[in-house]
């Protein structure tokens, strides 16, 4: 009997990304993240998951025109968003119109890195289309000479966004675009073991990350911060969350006993990221963090427990303008491209995924008629 | 390392089906499949999964009364079946609607078994849905004097289902509706692991069961019957494909070593099924089954290949009048019940379910400056 949760069991190979929980380490390709969120774009990394490889000049020039002729939504997938209700979730949203391109023709089995490029630039589209909706803003077209994440942003807020927003997200989206084998990138391999289509997988693996236990916890952290208020409050309201055994969102990884890799890299990046407006919330995040280990290591000694990438993720995303509930569907669209890199790699040497069960319940039991039942 | 596919890694403990494939039995709950088949009807046994017990009289009427109070479709959802192109394929449509039931606000987190019952009731009545749509005909109100299974075919066809249609049908729902830890039901246990919605569980149960792995299958069946054509073309037919090392559609389990049980059911209701017209094609069917067993003896000899579930399922699906592509999303609607129950299960003792991956990939490459990449 496997433990349950299959935690260690090796459910695939892959050479898309390390995670190294005892070393603090991440590598997409053979590649820190660190660097790759130091130099590259999220197209550069989205590429190097894909192919396998780093692009050169004119291979990345040709993956930005491909994802940016890709980004007009079919009609029927526009209405489709149009037709939820303002106070929709926005996951939801995402996994409908996901679902909804499937049946457009072009995702048809077997999956292709075409698609996987296209789907990659279509997920920003179909969340700013449904946050112009819920705001009872008109449309507006995707600008051709902006790169995936400046263009999100710009349909987003209508204006163009500074060079240090686009930096910001861009590095967010990087960090966050693979992660070995998570609970959503192991559902969109287990659909696509069975040769299902690619929109398949990415739907299913959008339901996993809407999981409070996965995908959902950044969102927490921002309601957390506005919670505490003021540096001086930040001291009390975490000790009486302790003494009551809760848990501090932000904190704490499965896998991660030591540094999240991600987590430095992106706290590095909220700093550069703050405005005069956001150096206090950004001060306050530091001063929770801060305490929050302290505290930690008095009330779980030894439980060796560190900020995790929802942490800062949450100071970049509200630093860029976000919505609280885009956080995680802005998630989302960064591990499409490793959630259809995996996909890929999944097929191009499958074995349908069909883990065994223990039987605990009874055994032949005689079927009695509904008649002689008791009522 | 484990083997790729997980087989044989116990991935969860369940008290809702015993797949023993080598004495070729399943039981659900401890009750034999054959058993449910000849006796039960489809809600019973649906019952039965969800509570872990045979309901009495009135249990089992309420159970009808609620399923039938769920049939209603909200016009949002009704309008995205109808938004589709008349060539999409049902399972996309399946997938698609389904996932936009998760913004109703009815499937909020967690799952309970109200919503298993709600969705289990509306799966059919998207099928029917979309299939009125595409024929151009006019959707039906359904009958709250009709049962699940005669409410559907009703729903499909405009009148009202013999009674040894409905017994079939309700016989392959049953039959079908839970299997162990097949790739879907493990799909749905993933996402729910994560603490995700119901909806998100089933509609990444959904994109699985659409892979010709796993849920593919049984339309392949009748369109190998109808290429075969007559009895006198089998033979030549089959050694044909068997020469060419291709799979004979209907034969072989990754499971069962010996016959499928709920083959061993189907084929019973298949010739209970037949009508005059339907008779000479169930009769191909037999044929085609004695020679392919036949020469599967002859060209893989101790391979213990036998007639799977999928076989006879097309005998009875195409028997009851459904479209060839009806019958994966008829599949999809009666293990509907199995994937609810099975993410009802796992919440009830959760523990996410994320295993390792074995990295393949290189280390610690230097991170060249775009500019100094070979072009």
């Amino acid at each position: 009997m496997t433990g349950k949760g299959l935690e260690g069991v090796v459910a695939a190979t892959t050479a898309l990304s390390l995670v190294d929980g005892t070393a603090g380490r991440l590598l997409y390709r053979g590649y820190a993240i660190g660097d790759l969120a130091a130099h590259a774009t999220f197209e550069e990394t989205a590429y190097l998951l894909w192919y396998g490889r780093l692009p050169n000049a004119s291979e990345l020039a040709h993956l930005r025109a491909q994802m940016a002729g890709q980004r007009a939504l079919p009609q029927r997938v526009i209405q489709i968003i149009q037709q939820h209700n303002k106070h929709a979730e926005p996951m939801d949203v995402l996994r409908t119109a996901v679902s909804a391109l499937g049946s457009t023709g072009d995702f048809a089995a077997p999956p292709t890195v075409e698609q996987a490029i296209s789907l990659t630039a279509r997920v920003p589209i179909i969340l700013a289309t449904f946050q112009r909706h819920r705001l009872g803003q008109p449309l507006i077209a995707s600008r051709d000479d902006l790169g995936h994440v400046a263009n999100y942003l710009y349909l987003l807020s209508g204006a163009e966004p500074t060079f240090s927003q686009v930096r910001a997200l861009d590095a967010y989206l990087i960090l966050t675009s693979d992660h070995g084998m998570n609970a959503s990138t192991f559902t969109a391999r287990v659909i696509a073991s069975t040769l299902s289509d690619l929109v398949s997988s990415i739907t299913g693996a959008i339901g996993a990350l809407k999981g409070p236990l996965h995908g959902g916890a950044p969102a927490k952290v921002a309601e957390m911060l506005e919670a505490i208020g003021t540096r001086e409050q930040a001291e009390p309201w975490l000790r009486h969350e302790l003494e009551q055994d809760h848990r501090i969102m932000g904190f704490g990884h499965r896998v991660y006993k030591t540094d999240d890799p991600r987590s430095l890299a992106l706290r590095k990046l909220a700093g550069e990221l703050s405005t005069e407006q956001d150096a206090e919330w950004l001060a306050l995040a530091h001063h929770v963090e801060d305490v929050t280990l302290r505290l930690l290591e008095e009330y779980k000694p030894g439980h060796k427990i560190y900020t995790n990438v929802e942490f800062y993720a949450a100071a970049v995303l509200r630093g860029v303008g976000l919505p609280k509930d885009f956080y995680t569907p802005t998630f989302a669209a960064s591990r499409t491209a490793g959630w259809t890199a995996h996909v890929l790699e999944q097929i191009s040497d499958n074995r349908l995924i069909r883990p065994a069960a223990e039987y605990v319940g009874p055994f032949d039991l005689a079927y009695p008629a509904l008649a002689v039942r008791a009522s």
